[in-house]
Formats: structure tokens, sequence, C-alpha cells
């Protein structure tokens, strides 16, 4: 077995807190990397307080990982020792289902094993991140450009495949307005992607705080949402919004902003149900729509797209030891624009 | 002025009763109709009982009009006296928005006029075609074909072009699953054009009674949905559900129906805002979406579509008379599939 140090909830009610661990031996397809930076995702903070569904206690997160590869296994072909080495959201997947067969292995009906609060292959619980290395099979980790800075880099493998992705499937680009919802780690890579792709870009905040910030990151456009004359001159303007807003939030008053066939691309998954008037949808043939992360084959594309383009996150690196008084940040928006775990600081 | 007799409502809590009322004088542009059959849509209950905004009485509903042009103003070219004619929803619009631009008339954000319970440019209330006529612009008339059964091309005016707009944008047709969810007026048009356009068609209900006519209609499968087995078996199967439901429903319940980049189209307009949880969208990068009718362009190729293909609406004709038993009748579901008025029994 692999030996691995890291930080782990024991359950809901507990923080974060060193905890040793170990990780399978390296098969044949896998390889061991060692982290060097792992970003912080509203998703792990939902995922240790059993927000969606009940976690697998210990609990290490972290899903937005980049290091160098240690050691490979005997058949790896795609990495070789001292490589950058990415991994997202998803460590494994059945290969052969039609979600697979379509390089969409996030959706993976038959045997997802998502990167922490899963269980692997071999029945035992995976571990995210938050730690001194991974055993991931070569398939589901990605080469990362020795370009870019790489602690900036992390969050791409969540928070920039999972804005990328839908813009990309809706073909979002020259001509279209582009409104992103909510200026934070999802949010603030939505500008940039949008920007890259072509899109005259709105963010749309309820925060006037944001206005310099969305300005300094190209953003074309901000509206302040709660200024009534701010929200009436972008009624009906909108192709698309991409909401980037993990709390609760009235859906039906931005659908108002999409012009006739516009739609607004959820992927901030806010807990309780969208409240979605079907006459909101007719009135206009106006689509919602959500996204999950991103496929093997489109997150390599991300990461190539902004190797090529110079796209990485805004972050600010932290001592693991602090990741408790992230998460709280986090949750009041006071990051710009990701938390991103110095790996070295597990050491200290 | 044209005189007119009809049925109207005097206010929301009074039934339908004959009146007769006055229309403008034909224009340089507009035809006058004798209308010879019109269609009850549920729309028209949702406006007398001033389900969705208040309505402006006396109401004369019926946006489902098939008649024989009577008359025409100087300048008409579409049409000339003695030829059938059709009317939709919408009697006018601003003619110049983007929306009108596109052959989105339903959508002008200008001047729309719908057929009923709404004021015309001059500042009149219009009546809809529970009438013996209707005076509109030649623009907003369509051709109808003399192959088919006049009474049944009605409801093609609204339940049709309803049904025919959203699976066209979506390009629903070969190797596609569709699901009809509900079969009523709405539900077996979906029915018709699913089968026309090439999709295997599956109708899901909450009537085992249904299941025969499903079969008549052509559909290749019917789920009752009350049934868990019958509904298990169907689970992440389905391209698109064509939701022609107007009374309230779980739409989280039938998003687990469809596969990885599904498309659950709502064209029924239940009054209530659906639930939608943004994690039933993420996973699988699902669609949610409306479709209000259709312009002007698209009901005319829906129309000329319907005469090639030789599609109508199943209806039972009805007396004017009886109008009020038929609402009654169709708010139970008890119609197949359609209620069609004929306008002849106004003179009994």
């Amino acid at each position: 077995m692999i030996q691995s140090k890291g930080y782990a909830a024991q359950s809901a009610e507990t923080d974060l807190a060193p905890w040793d661990f170990e990780r399978r031996d390296i098969g044949s397809h896998d390889i061991e990397i060692e982290i060097f930076y792992c970003g912080v995702c509203h998703t792990d903070w939902h995922a240790i307080k059993n927000d969606w569904f009940p976690g697998i206690f210990p609990l290490v997160p972290g899903h937005e990982i980049v290091g160098r590869v240690a050691a490979i296994g005997a058949h790896v072909k795609k990495f070789k020792v001292g490589d950058l080495a990415g991994v997202g959201v998803m460590v494994d997947s059945c290969r052969h289902c039609e979600d697979c067969d379509n390089g969409q292995e996030q959706f993976c009906q038959v045997s997802p094993v998502q990167t922490y609060n899963n269980l692997g292959k071999d029945g035992k619980p995976v571990y995210g991140g938050y730690s001194s290395n991974n055993v991931v099979n070569e398939d589901f980790a990605h080469h990362i450009s020795e370009k870019l800075d790489l602690a900036a880099v992390a969050p791409l493998l969540c928070a920039g495949i999972t804005t990328y992705s839908p813009l990309r499937k809706w073909k979002v680009g020259k001509g279209h307005k582009l409104a992103i919802l909510g200026l934070g780690g999802l949010g603030h890579m939505g500008v940039k992607f949008g920007i890259a792709f072509g899109a005259e870009v709105t963010v749309l905040s309820t925060s006037e705080s944001k206005r310099e910030d969305a300005k300094k990151l190209g953003a074309h456009h901000f509206v302040v949402t709660t200024n009534p004359e701010e929200v009436a001159a972008v009624k009906g303007k909108f192709d698309f919004i991409l909401d980037t807003v993990a709390a609760e939030h009235d859906v039906n008053f931005y659908l108002s902003m999409l012009r006739t066939n516009g739609t607004f691309i959820a992927v901030g998954l806010p807990v309780a149900p969208m409240e979605v008037p079907a006459f909101s949808l007719a009135a206009g043939n106006k689509t919602v729509t959500g996204s999950g992360a991103g496929g093997l084959p489109e997150t390599q594309e991300m990461l190539d797209f902004c190797a090529e383009n110079n796209i990485v996150s805004d972050i600010e690196l932290i001592d693991i030891k602090n990741i408790n008084n992230a998460f709280e940040r986090m949750l009041k928006g006071d990051v710009r624009y990701r938390f991103v775990i110095d790996m070295k600081t597990l050491n200290n």
C-alpha cells in the first residue's frame, strides 16, 4: 500500500484535520502523482456536510489536483515519471457504457468513481486531493502544460471544465451576449472562457463591490441585480446566462433577461429545486439546462485550450492548516476567486 | 362595422352564453372569414377563468379557427373570396421587431395581438373564434388545403403548431426515442408528428385506459406512470419528452427518464412553477425547455406538412350550445382528443 497524509473530515460535524491513510498499490495502468496543489471547491464543502447525500467518512476532499508523476505501473503509456499530471472530479468509470463511449465518463451509469466520497472498484473508499499523493488509472489523469502557473491550473480541473463544457456544448461565441451570474470560482472562469470564445460578456452580481473586479477580468458590462434600473436595461438581452451561484436564488427573475430562444445554464447547483414557471419558458421558447463537469477528452481539450490561450484561475494560495478558515471565507464569497492549497504546507 | 354572433363569457364567474357583437370594418389588408369550425383549447378555459391574468370581458374565446374567405380588403393579395383560411393564436404584431423579423411573431415584444382577450391596434378588444366570422389582417391567416377534413384541421392551428414547432426546433426524428407525456389534445398531435418525423414514440400516461388509444394512434410503446416496474424500465431512455400536461405534476419524476443530454419540452403550461432540481439537470447535462405556439411561416409550413402527410386532429364535433359541458369534460380528460365546435349550430 502507498502511504498518504492529508486532511480529512472524520464526520459531518467535525472540521478537517490531519489524517494519515493508505492508498492502493500502483496497478499496471495506474500512476502515482505527488500532489503539489489542490483547489478548494464548493462541492468539497457540500460533501463533508452531507448536503447532497451521506458521506463516506473519514472523507478527504479535493478534486482539483495537480502534481508530478512519481511512479508508473508496468503498462502505463500516457505518462512517464516526472510529467505534470492533473486529476479532476472522477478517477474511474466502466469505460464501455454509452456515456463512456461518448466521452462523458462523468455520467457513467455502470461504475462511476468520483475522486472522493466514493468507493473504488476494489470496494474501498477513494480519497481526494487534500493530501500528499494520489494513485489513479492513467486514463483519468490529464497532461498539464509546463507553461502555466501550476497552482493556478488546479482549479481548471473542476471550475474550469464545469464552465468550459456547457459554453462549448451550446456553441457560445461571437455575436452572442453572455451573462455570467455570480463572480466566484466558477463565475470568474466563465468570464475568461466567454471572452476567449468571442462573446460579449456581462457579469450579473448582487454585489456592487464586484464591479471593478469584473472589469479587471475583461467583462464588457456589469449589472448589479439589486438595482431595478440596471435590471430593466437588460430585460430580454442575453442569448445565454451561465448561472454559477451555489446559494438558492430566484431563477425566474433571470429568465426575463433572456432573449427569445435564450438559454439559462445552471452549474451552481443549489440544494433546493429551482422554481421554473412553464409560462416563462414557453413565452420566448426559452431553455433551462444544467451541466456537470466534463468528460475525459473534453477536460484535456480544455487544458490544452488554456495552455494555448494563457488562461488560468485567479487564486489565493493557502496553507492547508488554514483550510477550515478558507471554507468559512468561501461560504461568504470572500475569495478572489479560488483557494488553492499549497501541499508543501502538509510538512510544516 | 361587421355584425358577429358568438358565445362569450361576461365575467370569470359565468358560463359561456350567446352574445351578439361587432367587429371592425374590413381594412385594405384585412379578410373576413366565415367561420365553419373552431377547436376548444385548454387556453380558452384558462382565459375565461383569469388563470394567467385578468381577462377582458365580455370574452369570446377560440383560436383554432377555420372557414372560408367571405370578403377581402382592397389590397389583399394572399386570399381571394371563397378560399379556405385558418387563424391561430394571434391576429397581429408589430412586423418589424427582431422576433417578427425572425418569423416568431407570437413573441412580438412591441404590439402583439392575440386572437382574443387582447386589444387590437385600434385599442378595442378582439374576439375569438367561437363566433360566426372574424376580420383579420391577411398575413395572420393561413391557407388550408381542400384535401383534409376541415373540422379536423381546426385544432392544428394551436394544438398542431404547439407540438410541431418544438419537435422541429429540436430536430426530433429518426434514431430518437420520443416520449409524449399526456394523451390529450396536444399529446395526440405530438404522437402523430413524432411518428411522421421518424421517431420511436412512447406515450406516458397516468391512465391505463389510454393504452389502446396510444396503439391506435400508432405509438410504439405505452407506459402507465403509476406502475413502478414500467417506469423503472424507461429510466434514462428518452432523448426527448414532450410534456403536454396542463395540470400540475412532478417534472423531476420524468427527468430521470431522459438519457444523458436529453431534453424535456414543456408545452402544457401548468399555472404553478415546475420544481426542477439543478442537480437533476447537471447529472446528465439535461435540458428543460418550453415552447409557445409558432410563428406565421412555421404555422403555414405545418399546415402544408399536414396536407402532404394526411395529418389531422382526432376530434369530437359539438353543438356550440354544449360548450360549457364540453369544458367540463375537457377538464376531466374526457375527450378524444379535441372538441371542435360546428359553427352551423350557432343558427339552430
